[in-house]
């Protein structure tokens, strides 16, 4: 019995998101159902955290125990011939059997793509958050500022969550425009259910000039979902990387 | 009663093509029952040439005829608020009562994408030609130096067309290389049932090396659509301008 640990990309589009749920099609339970294939029995798969419906990923991090006799760089073709294609996987490597795909992440890179043209590009659909408004990313930058490091994020967590310690830390977040695509580039320790969507929200508005830059010190220490933007939708978000 | 001369932009994924067809959903048929419900009574839409399923355009030309008082700005926002996502107008002009879609096109330029990546990107799957093989970009130039020019191009025309006159001109074909995309952009006053996609497939076994570049003088000469390469897939394709 080995321990795998794989990178896998998977577009988001066509999943009830990453979990397991009855009847729905997630990415869990398409990978379960391939290697359970494989191993003629049941095989579980732990991944670094889940991901919501839309939400896509490049580098999202799941592990399983194998008793299969199969060389490294052959789990990548093998598993990839049998999944289908809105889910890929990376690469594969046998990792310690006390190595946890969720329990052991140190911290995550997630990206958010908006896209900022007058008129929807119906290619973009599925893969960014068309906001036809002019945003002043100086404005988005300032209150980048205000926004690292450790705080407690509450007012950037949806409240269905049972999450108690909402006490995050953000290490850089990255605010780029290529035309008319702006990219957010977050990377923390951590992040609470809906924090990358909530703070992308309350991020454009501020470089909209609804809100000032400022105002950001003050929704994170309200520690109240109802201070901060809207929830951005989960078709521009992307799980970047894992870092372990 | 005015003309209007629409560009218009689709993803080609979850359309059996452009033209109408009973009970399939097609863009014809969306954008016809958009109008129809606008002007209470059928409008019929006509293009500059009809995509297969699964290709996109990024500059669709169409027309039809109008007694809507609408001003030319509003035609865009009015059409887009009623089509589906996957369809998109990008901009609306009044034309000449003689002007036609189809018959005054004088060339379109076609892009061709493929992703040359050892493992699929299931965020390409719908966008691009996965052909995870080396491929030497100046055997495909020196091929496209035989391509360019007046041809009978029957050996790059699917069969079932009944199309009498296969006489093209091709005016460039521009291969690009960005990291793992591989594109080629196509321009030509005309292009054949299938042309862009046999050209395509023939290009890139060349440039793989399964076929010589000079190959391609002769199989032009053939006149036999035997003589030429694989179809490439709809998904790489995009009907990117129509020139009038």
């Amino acid at each position: 019995m080995q321990r795998m640990k794989c990178i896998i990309s998977y577009d988001g589009t066509l999943f009830s998101g990453y979990q397991v749920q009855v009847e729905k099609r997630t990415v869990q339970s398409e990978l379960e159902a391939v290697l359970t294939k494989m191993h003629k029995k049941a095989v579980k798969v732990v991944a670094s955290g889940r991901t919501d419906a839309g939400v896509h990923a490049i580098g999202q991090v799941i592990h399983f125990d194998t008793s299969l006799d199969i060389p490294t760089d052959r789990w990548v073709q093998a598993m990839n011939a049998m999944l289908p294609k809105d889910i890929a996987v990376l690469s594969a490597e046998v990792v310690s059997e006390t190595f946890h795909a969720r329990f052991d992440a140190k911290g995550k890179t997630y990206k958010y793509e908006i896209d900022l043209s007058d008129i929807r590009n119906p290619l973009m659909r599925n893969y960014a958050f068309h906001y036809p408004y002019p945003v002043d990313k100086s404005r988005i930058e300032e209150a980048i500022s205000y926004t690292l490091g450790t705080h407690d994020f509450s007012s950037f967590c949806a409240a269905n969550t049972d999450v108690k310690d909402k006490v995050r830390t953000i290490h850089s977040i990255v605010c780029e425009q290529e035309g008319n695509l702006l990219r957010l580039t977050y990377t923390g320790n951590g992040f609470l259910y809906n924090m990358v969507r909530i703070l992308t929200g309350t991020l454009i508005e501020i470089g909209t000039g609804r809100r000032e830059p400022e105002e950001m010190s003050y929704i994170i220490a309200k520690r109240d979902r109802s201070a901060a933007g809207k929830t951005a939708p989960a078709q521009g978000l992307y799980l970047e990387k894992v870092f372990y």
